[in-house]
């Protein structure tokens, strides 16, 4: 590790990427920081392809350890959602050492499987925030050079006082009551969603609100639902309405909407109690 | 009540139907049982509509709890799933008497959110089966006059020696940890699942066998996965390949296909260990 550079290992525990997403990348990397271009090593693995998934289970898991347990790497970087984290099973996170532990670890939607596992775990680097597949997005490398500011710098966006997590809502709704259910007590709870139609999302929302665990938190900030299908008939209740009808009857506080969702502005939201980090 | 005639009240806890079900399914109860044809009683709240939902939450409760609560009637039947069970909330439950605990309780897909909640409780009588929204199906008859045949006769397929209950998939990984969540404990679960992909198939079936308290269920049967959209790419591995999986990465013992589905042949399932139950 050179001084001073940051050095970022890219894995893809769900599905996986094309070769010119991690080309974009780094280009945007050097280009952004010609003094101190970050270090980005996409792990071969980013690139392989088992059904609909980024490599078969064992090819994945053991992607995601040799960067998370190398101490030679500042961060892991989740290359994309899609599906798959949770396939990486229960054996990964036992297996995770010292070094993983002292990481940041960057990434949304389902990448929140492994996120979760690992903030229950207590790791301290645990980061919602853009991923490479992003750069797709139009307008895309204004949410890459937002993760970048973050791993590079420490650049993030945090208004809360109190401890706070973002999850897409399917994935926190499949997560409770499993080995990757973090302790989520008094933090704002920011969620959001996407191509879920409105009575699904009604249907998770009220799962994670009927959960006592969940009904532990401080608050939830609703983020952004896009590219939400029809619903057959008409639903009746737009998100942010089944966000508030959930609240109240849980009696959870409805803090209002988060920043956050499957688009460019989506922020970097690190999970926990707000602090500077730097991970140089 | 008369003598010997069976009082079928029918809600409908979810998505509306029309008048032209409930007078088909009137007609094929006449036709069907013509010496003690049952009584079945469409509640008017079958008809109404609010948004998505046959009538608001308030509507849909008040009509449960009638016919729940109502002696006169030997059975609630569900009149149709889609969506909007859950939304009648953890106050239906303790407003039931002991009338509604006396009673069957017929139906399956979302209509699982009460069938589970009312076998938490303890009620003797919750069942998996066929309603009367099935006639709409071509061939539908035949569900619908299985359904007959188990209300007004107490007939029913259950080769299974252990107790057992049968939920839709997606249903009953959103009500794992909430107030309607009940003990499996040691039972034959069958699931069924319509109109999801393959990938979110295996993330609910991650989360349903990620859980502790399902894996003291006695094992798990497939019934049918059908109306699955396309993968984007393939997935790899069909529904009974990723039930395979989960079962064996959670110890959980697969038991086979169960001849349960959102179709003609869904058979009916009464919750519990098997014995002969009639309604009258």
């Amino acid at each position: 590790m050179r001084e001073g550079i940051v050095r970022i290992g890219v894995v893809a525990p769900a599905s996986r990427i094309d070769v010119s997403v991690a080309d974009r990348v780094a280009a945007l990397g050097r280009r952004l920081y010609p003094d101190h271009s970050p270090e980005i090593v996409f792990h071969p693995q980013c690139f392989l392809s088992s059904g609909h998934f980024a490599g078969d289970d064992e090819a994945r898991a053991r992607a995601f350890l040799e960067v998370a347990n190398d101490d030679s790497f500042d961060a892991l970087w989740f290359a994309r959602g899609g599906y798959g984290a949770c396939r990486l099973g229960e054996p990964l996170l036992p297996a995770l050492t010292a070094a993983a532990r002292e990481k940041t670890y960057l990434g949304y939607s389902d990448a929140g499987f492994l996120l979760a596992g690992l903030y229950r775990q207590g790791f301290p680097g645990v980061t919602h925030g853009p991923m490479p597949a992003d750069i797709n997005r139009p307008g895309g490398e204004t949410a890459v050079a937002r993760a970048l500011a973050f791993l590079v710098d420490g650049a993030a966006d945090r208004p809360e006082s109190a401890p706070a997590a973002a999850f897409n809502i399917t994935i926190l709704s499949h997560l409770l009551g499993t080995p990757f259910e973090p302790d989520l007590s008094g933090h704002v709870l920011m969620l959001e969603e996407v191509s879920e139609h409105l009575y699904a999302i009604d249907r998770a929302l009220f799962h994670l609100t009927s959960t006592p665990s969940i009904r532990r938190v401080a608050g939830i900030k609703l983020g952004r639902c896009s590219d939400i299908p029809p619903n057959q008939p008409d639903f009746g209740q737009n998100a942010e309405e089944i966000a508030r009808h959930w609240c109240a009857v849980s009696g959870i506080p409805y803090l209002g909407r988060a920043d956050i969702g499957h688009d460019i502005d989506n922020k970097v939201v690190p999970f926990g109690r707000w602090r500077v980090r730097r991970s140089s």
